[in-house]
């Protein structure tokens, strides 16, 4: 089975999440500056998860790269994973619109928490699928990033109930980390060309 | 005719289907854990349908590998499939919102006895296209889940009236049924490169 | 420049066209059969359009399959045909919330009447780039159907104000005619290779 | 990294922006010619909208079109122009509500204004990394189209406290600039080619 269609399809789930999220910023009704006001919270959730969507696209980008083949089990994997991302415009609507209390951070961490534990399924699902000298396997290394998200996640999430800024601020860490480029699989496979 | 534009096209519209689902789980206005219990059913109704739309968009995923060319008759077999499956957003969230009830829940194994046969037409018109030898046929064989999941639709929509969660049960049983891999078609391309 | 992404993005606009209209279908707040009533000339509507975006998306299927390269005037001919095709979902609504009266019958017609216009526009400038001996050319040949389609508009448009069902029966007529293949375009590219 | 799924996730995007802004024209209740009145600036808006969309699209269309790899900061910079023009409809959708009063046209022109600084970051991006002989930075050339535009842009933004239509006339101006054919890279690609 070739990988040309599960691309399409994620690009396409991707692209309509992204977007679907902006019609959470409802139109109001008057026309000064100070009727935009309310948006500010709702505008900074959407800016946030148009990152993270951004981020799992990217990532996601560069380890179909990697695969030449899918599987059946890699198609239900990554299915797993569109499931939690197509929540986060629900979470970010609850969190926009709830001024960051702490029960809508927790969830959102909770989606975020959930759709890495996703991406790292599917990531394992191709690695088998490469069998020996998988090149995923030795892009991924240490996966030192993929190690330390879920740890900031469940501080958030617990830091929710202390304070939603706190939560906040350990999701923009997280996103911090991997816009940082991710050098990792070009690397390697250039050094798998050499 | 090249068979990549129907597939972009129904990639497309699964996709959108699958995510303006989520638009349904509107979000609530508090911001306490209570404020979620409303969306309970409204979120199991979509996890039911994101998982029914996973389902065929593999199937059609399968099905259209074993086809190289397409004829005007299966374009409108297919758009005859999408469309069924266009209505499943409404009657996920009809199904939701009224927590199970009898006449939603018949509604929507009628969607889903309705998206079976046109795939069971799809289906069949791959196959005459495809003549004698066809790869689809063979893949296909005797196609037992195909004729087990109408008799499943039929008996749910007939339990619907005395139980929703009885017909609920149905719907879910089929989507396991399915969710089981399906190495038929995989099994039998093999066989053919042997 | 290659066609690869006006296809990609006309699919994609045609998908979603397709889709969101089935966001004009409201779920209704009861869960009996009757609740179900009010939405018939909504639902009506969506089948009708239905099948006119998936005839467009056909016929546009078959005329791009013709070009081999595409110019600048292609691009905009087509943003022109996906503008008004991108104002079915209003005015589907508009006419299925009204029972089919006169207004929204009549402005169904002229969107109709100016996507069609539309489609005859890209034809052309698709044939004028490919000048002398152009197989879309001979495809299209006396383009009778494109001829009378635009005339049972003009005349339901009018027909509207003495009966919105009259004027339905016009769109639908003009449907069936597109609906029985269209087998030119199928039969010169099969000359064209003798 | 080729740069096909950076294509498909583009036109993805560019399909749902142009798309979803059209759900903005709300179904009036009445079927009068008079109850679509109130929608004349929300479609005007839509109109232009969709212009500049389809201006995006094109432009991006062939400056990705000179591009053979994109790196990571090229798919980077090109999430920053979406997201931009994710903004749009939102815009649009304000500017259109309330009749071209001075704020939202204010900002309908500030979202143009970082559309196009976004779209010079990616043109930057994909020149520096085709390195000299870049096909993209000889099409480009002095650019006085992208250079005229931003200053059109700051003059109707500072134009909106006056009058809303003196902004308005401002944006159609910039759109009628850029639908003027750009023959520079079909040029340069000609001259390469030779």
């Amino acid at each position: 089975m070739n990988k040309g269609r599960l691309e399409a399809f994620s690009d396409g789930v991707l692209a309509i999440i992204i977007t679907i999220m902006v019609l959470e910023i409802k139109v109001p009704h008057g026309h000064d500056l100070k009727d935009l006001k309310p948006l500010i919270p709702i505008f900074l959730s959407y800016l946030l998860s148009f990152i993270y969507i951004g981020i799992y696209w990217n990532n996601h980008h560069h380890m179909l790269h990697t695969a030449k083949q899918v599987r059946g089990d890699v198609l239900w994997a990554n299915l797993h994973l569109l499931f939690w991302l197509s929540l986060i415009p629900f979470v970010t609507g609850w969190m926009g619109e709830n001024h960051f209390q702490a029960m809508p951070m927790a969830l959102y961490g909770i989606v975020l928490l959930m759709a890495a534990l996703a991406y790292f399924l599917l990531q394992r699902r191709i690695i088998v699928s490469q069998g020996e000298n998988s090149i995923l396997k030795k892009a991924v290394g240490k996966d030192i990033k993929g190690k330390i998200s879920p740890i900031i996640y469940l501080i958030s999430i617990a830091a929710s109930f202390l304070s939603g800024w706190l939560a906040g601020g350990g999701y923009v860490l997280v996103a911090l980390i991997w816009l940082i480029p991710d050098k990792r699989i070009e690397r390697i496979l250039k050094e798998t060309k050499d």
